[in-house]
């Protein structure tokens, strides 16, 4: 497919001339009919007062009694970036997956409190995302449904009523995630409707429009993982994965920091406190950092409508793929 | 704005492979919730069961009766082709505007049904689209709203429930056509959401999406109006409006003839009787014949959603202007 720099950047330009970087703030959910409205118009939505137990019963204590001796997934990396575009010790960029390891409640939460007054080191984040609370397969009321999290379910809605009834399909996903400041989700977009919670704590989004695909400098990278392989040593090593195919990812580190992103770029900053929910719709960028407190989200990704046009427009956008991106310097220097 | 042939030509493919040529049929009309997710999808819709007085009541007897002396105007031309591309007496191509005419509905509706039969030879259709049934204005509550078919009016609906509801606006415009076979509507796309019901007769839609806009050679005529410069004659003189800017329109005379789409296009062609409503989505191209026998028809414009990317899409997916439509011997060929 031959497309241009130049007429994609038309396209980012022509978009933010129409829409600026303006989004809307609903007092109260929508009707799944005013839904379906911002399902058409495709850009974000703050909503308050979308209510969840969760956001009352959620303090240490209760999730620590509910979770008993239960284990989970954890990522842990050496600099709070899980899924992330880092240096390895060859010199070379690697998009790294962290390293798994299985807690309790208690020891998560312990050991996130404790980092911040010089703990272990390595940081921690419940990000596994594989819809750690529920799975589709509890849509379709299999058995194989085994949510990490079981005893949290009655806390939190298995699907968003408006969101369901709008788009007339149980969440793909859905997923509780508990981290702080130390850790940061690198710039990416993801093919879903996303609905998002803030249940403690604060989310700062940094979001950039599909359309500002063309400014986010996607390369491919080799694939690694940190891996321990000491078990007396809590060091991690950056591992890449021979095997593995690249991976293609934003070459952006950090949209907010100066001169990171292309001056014709249109981020829009949002802020989500505890109460606070996000409609991100999909294909749209976006980069998050965490209150220095504990915060904890819920998120319920959404399968995109297949029909029509978006999933072809959102596919166009990106640019056509870029070689490795371990050749210019200026590409090191950005990690 | 730079963009390439061969990228909208992939964007037309993928969103062929994605899509095809289905569309759907429903066999009652929608709730605002369901069509508003048909909005989204923006593909063509059959709907069943839009239920409308005028369905049931509008006998040629009944519309003379009811409209008794008032005229209204009605587009004349030699050839049945109102606002389409026609050589001139000068061998050039034109952009002609029909003649308008003054009409009672018993002199209008005699002269169609003669026309057949060797009338006075010119073609005669009721396609004045400027809101003859209802404009925005009486959505606004002006007086202002002079409807030449005011008597016609408590047969239909001024709004459509289901898409005022979706889109929580009313229309745009409303207006009521009439014609036969002899009549055509060259190919072309609006900036509307268009919802268009048969009340008599059936008309025969050739549908392409926008996504096929590059395969529509397009190009920029010169205007030209139908005038009649002998009042003791019928006959129309195509005469060139040398002061009015060129309009840019579809070199294709008729998508059904062998030969005249690209072979990579994608028409969808529907036949819609009457009690039968098209949801015809903005920027969907469409030519259309009628049926032999008298055809009646009613549409709804409503203005499109303009946040978001649907307006950028349909001005991208448009090839950039053409000069004037004169300069090749093939383009003279097709008319």
């Amino acid at each position: 497919m031959e497309r241009t720099f130049e007429s994609l950047s038309w396209f980012s330009e022509e978009y933010f001339d129409l829409n600026g970087s303006y989004y809307e703030t609903l007092r109260a959910p929508p009707s799944a009919l005013e839904f379906s409205r911002f399902i058409h118009i495709s850009r974000p939505v703050v909503i308050e007062g979308f209510e969840l137990p969760a956001l009352h019963q959620w303090s240490d204590d209760y999730l620590i009694r509910k979770m008993g001796n239960r284990t989970f997934s954890v990522a842990v990396t050496p600099n709070g970036r899980a899924d992330a575009v880092t240096k390895g010790p060859d010199g070379l960029l690697y998009f790294v997956e962290p390293y798994a390891r299985d807690m309790s409640m208690e020891a998560f939460l312990s050991t996130i409190h404790n980092s911040k007054r010089g703990g272990e080191g390595n940081i921690h984040y419940l990000q596994s995302q594989n819809g750690n609370l529920f799975t589709n397969k509890y849509f379709e009321g299999s058995l194989e449904d085994l949510s990490e999290f079981e005893p949290l379910r009655a806390d939190v809605l298995a699907g968003v009523p408006w969101c369901t009834e709008a788009l007339r399909r149980p969440p793909d996903a859905v997923n509780v995630w508990i981290g702080d400041s130390m850790s940061v989700t690198s710039i990416h977009n993801d093919p879903y409707e996303n609905i998002y919670t803030v249940v403690r704590g604060a989310k700062h989004f940094t979001l950039l429009p599909p359309t500002d695909s063309c400014y986010l400098k996607e390369r491919s990278y080799p694939h690694a993982t940190y891996t321990r392989p000491d078990p007396s040593s809590q060091e991690l090593v950056l591992t890449p994965s021979l095997l593995a195919p690249t991976v293609r990812w934003s070459s952006i580190q950090d949209p907010g920091a100066p001169g990171a992103l292309d001056k014709r770029a249109h981020p829009i900053n949002i802020t989500l406190t505890a109460g606070q929910t996000l409609y991100l719709p999909p294909g749209w960028w976006h980069h998050v950092r965490q209150s220095e407190e504990l915060t904890i989200a819920i998120n319920w990704w959404y399968d995109i409508e297949s029909r029509g046009m978006s999933w072809v427009m959102l596919r166009f956008l990106r640019p056509p793929e870029v070689p490795l991106g371990n050749g210019s310097e200026d590409e090191r220097s950005e990690a």
